[in-house]
């Protein structure tokens, strides 16, 4: 089942979407809904991002390959996490599907794209197991975690290497019957395929890192923890697109537009 | 003024403080509210967190003796930061004046407290001068950025040192008359005074934070920003009693218990 956040004119609403109609619902699926009697054309509506989170946690290096290609646009040794620490991303940076992303006029020319699997909470969960961690699952989106290279050098923290706004792309649904065994991710730069991996080759899986989170943290209703990426990002310049693609979810698309250009 | 947000029976509503008097508002102070013509005392109310923060932004690094005691727990020169870069804390952690900080069964002594100015913005804002920066915020409260320095050493982020549940007390209230001129930030641990410091001497004040933040991200009424603190902490046991209390604001209170103990 796919959940949609759309907007009609003035109001924005849960939907179920089949094909291209979606099923309004009253209410939302984190605290509860009620179906409609209506129908609408998914081409008569604008997509919202699938949530606002109400925390947003995000992997970061998760997948060997990235490590490999961060440690090296370092000129350091490349060292795979140990352990599962989870990081965070901050809400004002959420886009949805089709939206631009503005690249900050005094950024420099390494803006990259991340593409991740992203994991909705739907129940809240503290201290969980492995076995169980993944029962507390709502469904799964797609995430770009765009990042500036140089203020992620330069700056103490992340505060706009990675979350100016509109440097995170979420969309274009949550998808409830997503299966990560053999999933594929997929970024294409301008409709040319620029970088594909396994989806499930994480260092650490989706499970593991919610039954460790849980150890320390109430996890709730609306949050959303994104996956990491593999491998690495050619430099993005104003007016290309960019896709990310998860087979069993869908497509996220964005063009990439810089202020003032 | 001062807004306060507590719960009487199932309810939970804002309410503007008077003495010991409470008047409740329907509504909220960040996006419109009436006034009832009710009246509560405060001792027959449970007090709540003043917001659940829409970002939850923290300076970090920000008074000069606080950077001075990092370098020296860390073994290396204290270089005090050169720009305003903001980080972030999460929402799962907060609790409210009077309630318990639960220290992980886990964790190790180095549990430490550190007493924090909190701007609350009220309006939303991008792209502000310096000169107009504070014209966004609603008022203030305080924070106690309460740490686990073996995981803040060890971990590759700050999730569990930082954010394990129940590690962010912020209240009493907010106060919307506060000047921070002359203010003085003073921590009692189980009543007596263990450091005290000039509020405002911060190394990047509240108006350069905000207006170097906007420049790329734009700021939302019911964002918080923790300012910072200074000097360091003894070890936090199990049964202490710390409070934060910053001039012409309040005193906000809690005890620590460790889990299992």
């Amino acid at each position: 089942m796919k959940w949609i956040r759309y907007s009609c004119g003035n109001t924005t609403s849960y939907g179920i979407l089949t094909g291209t109609t979606i099923q309004p619902v009253v209410g939302d699926p984190f605290h509860g809904y009620e179906v409609t009697s209506k129908q609408v054309e998914l081409k008569d509506v604008t997509l919202e991002v699938p949530l606002i989170p109400r925390t947003f946690y995000a992997a970061g290096m998760n997948y060997a390959q990235h490590v490999k290609e961060v440690a090296l646009r370092h000129g350091i040794d490349a060292t795979l996490p140990t352990q599962a620490d989870i990081g965070y991303r901050a809400n004002n940076a959420l886009i949805a599907h089709d939206e631009d992303v503005i690249i900050p006029a005094d950024a420099g020319e390494k803006i990259h794209y991340e593409g991740e699997l992203v994991v909705v909470v739907g129940r809240k969960v503290k201290n969980v197991t492995e076995a169980d961690a993944l029962d507390c699952v709502l469904g799964y989106t797609i995430g770009n975690d765009v990042s500036e290279r140089d203020w992620q050098k330069l700056d103490r923290t992340f505060w706009r290497s990675k979350n100016s706004d509109t440097f995170k792309p979420m969309g274009p649904w949550i998808e409830t019957e997503f299966d990560i065994t053999g999933a594929r991710t997929e970024i294409r730069l301008n409709g040319q395929v620029s970088y594909a991996f396994d989806t499930a080759a994480m260092i650490f899986g989706v499970a593991h890192f919610i039954s460790r989170m849980s150890q320390y943290i109430t996890l709730y209703p609306g949050d959303v923890i994104w996956m990491g990426t593999d491998g690495s990002s050619p430099n993005i310049r104003h007016g290309d697109t960019v896709e990310v693609g998860i087979s069993g979810i869908g497509t996220l698309r964005n063009r990439f537009v810089r202020a003032g250009a």
